[in-house]
């Protein structure tokens, strides 16, 4: 385990250093030979579909992967193998036996796929064993689970990437690309959010979850029993985040959050199996509907509606409006941009007429290579970022500030709630630095 | 004027009886030649756009028109002396003359088209000297106004209705019809706002306001200097109340309010006139946008845009979702419905595509009649309303009640965003009688 920096010293040292390299990537783009190696925790569904997008990447070694889910780990021990590379060590031998991975000499940096309580402390063992971490998308349990992390990232100087695939969906980056050129003036106000039906994800087979379900319904849906709030924010708040300078410039400082009634679970339930079903007695606690709204520092509203119980198509909800325009996107409906000036008369236009002007050089270069992965190619980009910033040892893109940051409106949210949707207060992780840091995100065209 | 009435006695006969009538209109519906007789107070550009509308009724007399401006006041009264009617006589004698008006005997009703802070004294007159009145669209200042109101038309028996003609959209009009029919399930959430850039309003001509100005630049932009809230919120929130049984089985509770930074008017006042211009110096505290949520005595939530300062398209922002589907309209770009079991699996449909079936009776008269007036036909259909009740002495499809609970919104956004977006309380406006009150708008074809 790396020695226990000063605080004081890594922030001079570590932090700032890197960001300044984040700011000059033109020292960067000789070529670099170096592998990675890299460790897979979590190797389900999510977990296998990051294997195989990394199992394309020639840079990429994978000594290790673990879950305590045999038939998972028996099957990502073959994908490995069958590509070519070395057979790695699996480690399923109960709950604590990520431990044994963290700790190998052999790897540069974890990809965490489980459960979402499972994130922070796996995070926290992968940097403190002087790894690179990169954890999939979640929200978190509680204030301090996000100060964990904040503390072992600046401990150790190790970084922490939520791997939020929506920072690099097309649309978004164009956006961000946008918002740094002013083309919509100064920003005012944001919207977004995560509108997705997740009722198969949550019952699987029939109406049932729980240990002996399938998917995601093994462990996701008691959230959904006992929780009340904005459960997964990041999706509609990270890329947002990034058009903000949350953090670097700006940061957010207090939401309130209101719930709608939980109805429609419970409907799914009674519709597919009947009244008599078990699980139609059961008093699920999250609102069909939860709509958070934060204030920034520098002035701008997030609206962010929360929305996952409910029959509807997919949404991200996003908007970003300033003094001279706005752009609105509603998946498979509308992606729509207005710029006074250049639009006629308050009339909408297509985002995709403003794309040739407008690409964000990671996706111009991703176009020209051929986009491929999962999640319209933003799910490529992401693993890829992280490669590329384990591979060049410099902080990576979404950072352990932006992590925290966009996790921490889970237990907000709930506390809002809790309380009449009562205003709260956001911490600062950055604790204070927000003032002087400057944007990590989508600076370049390398990653 | 009225004898007052004792309230109890009132609530027995006057409100329990129209609520009565309204719910069985099959005794209305005799031809009836009678002719309604109607007062005019303030012919701008809205008023006369209402008188215009209600010169093409043959069953509507005009005996009396006020406006402290002459020009329109002469105009106003050219117009209805060319339609063939008598000359009306005219009040422009100062501020006051409208008090002159409201008391003539051969008046059944008034429209009242005036600047906001008159609509209360205005309305409240009105009602006190047994007329019904139609005041036009506005927020109030304080709750204490909105409690004048209610006193006024339960102390006279008066019926006081706003004139919000979104109620009476046609995509409004057959969602209203689907949620009641149960189609979208049981509702949770709706969304709604007023998105219109009034720039164009707010100064005129040039970035000019204030009295020496145009049109509603001479009063309406000094409520953006002054209040931070959200100022017009019945636009969007008519249509979607009666969608939630405001009032009639559900009351609004609480609600929160966050404003964004104030920066489009300044923005617009430096690049039209310049930095030097006078109006440059002024600080406006109305945030560009406001977004209010209000959460329901059922469990339904409520978002509210409110969006007036910033180069934009139109859009109400229209979403009504339950168990079973959405609707979701932001104008000339979407109007999109889903409804679980009907749509492709989570796969937008076109509202139009539902209307041949779900088409509101009012609407498919209207088309069948000829569609005819402003705002798409719904400005008529709103005054034919007030006409229609005000014939047949019944009371208004938007009563007292609406009006209040509606434009109090404003005060309370006003009052949250005063206090770090604190949650604040809606006053009971129908002290306890959403509890056993019917609905009463969009029952039938008639009105």
């Amino acid at each position: 385990m790396q020695e226990k920096l000063n605080r004081r010293q890594f922030v001079k040292s570590g932090a700032a250093a890197g960001v300044a390299l984040a700011m000059a990537p033109n020292i960067l783009r000789g070529k670099d030979d170096r592998k990675v190696r890299l460790g897979f925790i979590g190797v389900g569904s999510q977990g296998t579909g990051l294997l195989r997008m990394c199992l394309t990447m020639d840079d990429v070694e994978v000594p290790a992967v673990c879950d305590i889910d045999q038939e998972a780990l028996l099957r990502a021990v073959d994908l490995v193998e069958k590509s070519g590379r070395k057979k790695p060590t699996g480690y399923g031998n109960g709950e604590e036996d990520y431990k044994n991975l963290v700790v190998r000499d052999d790897l540069d940096g974890v990809f965490i796929a489980t459960p979402w309580l499972w994130h922070t402390p796996m995070s926290v063992a992968a940097m403190r064993a002087g790894k690179y971490c990169a954890p999939e998308v979640w929200g978190a349990s509680s204030i301090e689970e996000c100060w964990e992390l904040i503390d072992a990232s600046e401990e150790t100087g190790m970084p922490c990437m939520m791997l939020e695939n929506h920072c690099y969906d097309r649309s978004n980056m164009a956006a961000l690309k946008m918002v740094r050129a002013g083309l919509f003036g100064e920003i005012t106000h944001t919207e977004c959010g995560y509108r997705h039906d997740l009722r198969t994800y949550k019952f699987k087979p029939g109406v049932e979850f729980g240990p002996g379900a399938q998917g995601e319904a093994r462990w996701r849906t008691k959230h959904s029993i006992k929780r009340n709030g904005d459960l997964y924010p990041t999706h509609g708040l990270g890329p947002i985040a990034n058009c903000l300078d949350d953090n670097r410039g700006n940061r957010m400082v207090s939401l309130t959050s209101t719930a709608s009634k939980a109805r429609s679970l419970h409907e799914h339930i009674v519709r597919t199996a009947g009244e008599d079903h078990p699980n139609a007695k059961i008093k699920w606690n999250l609102g069909d509907i939860v709509i958070t709204v934060i204030k920034c520092q520098r002035g701008e509203t997030i609206t962010i509606f929360h929305d996952t119980n409910s029959p509807r198509p997919y949404s991200n909800n996003y908007v970003v409006q300033g003094t001279k325009g706005l752009w609105m996107e509603h998946r498979d409906l509308t992606n729509a941009i207005y710029i006074e000036g250049k639009s006629p008369a308050h009339k909408w236009e297509k985002m995709e007429d403003y794309l040739p002007e407008w690409e964000h050089p990671l996706w111009a270069k991703f176009i020209n290579e051929g986009v491929r992965g999962g999640h319209g190619g933003a799910g490529f980009l992401k693993s890829r970022a992280f490669v590329e910033c384990v591979k060049r040892k410099i902080p990576t893109p979404i950072d352990v500030y932006d992590t925290a940051a966009w996790i921490v409106v889970t237990p907000l949210s709930e506390q809002s709630i809790a309380t009449g949707s009562a205003p709260v207060e956001f911490p600062d992780f950055t604790r204070g630095r927000w003032m002087t840091n400057k944007p990590i995100f989508g600076l370049t065209g390398e990653y």
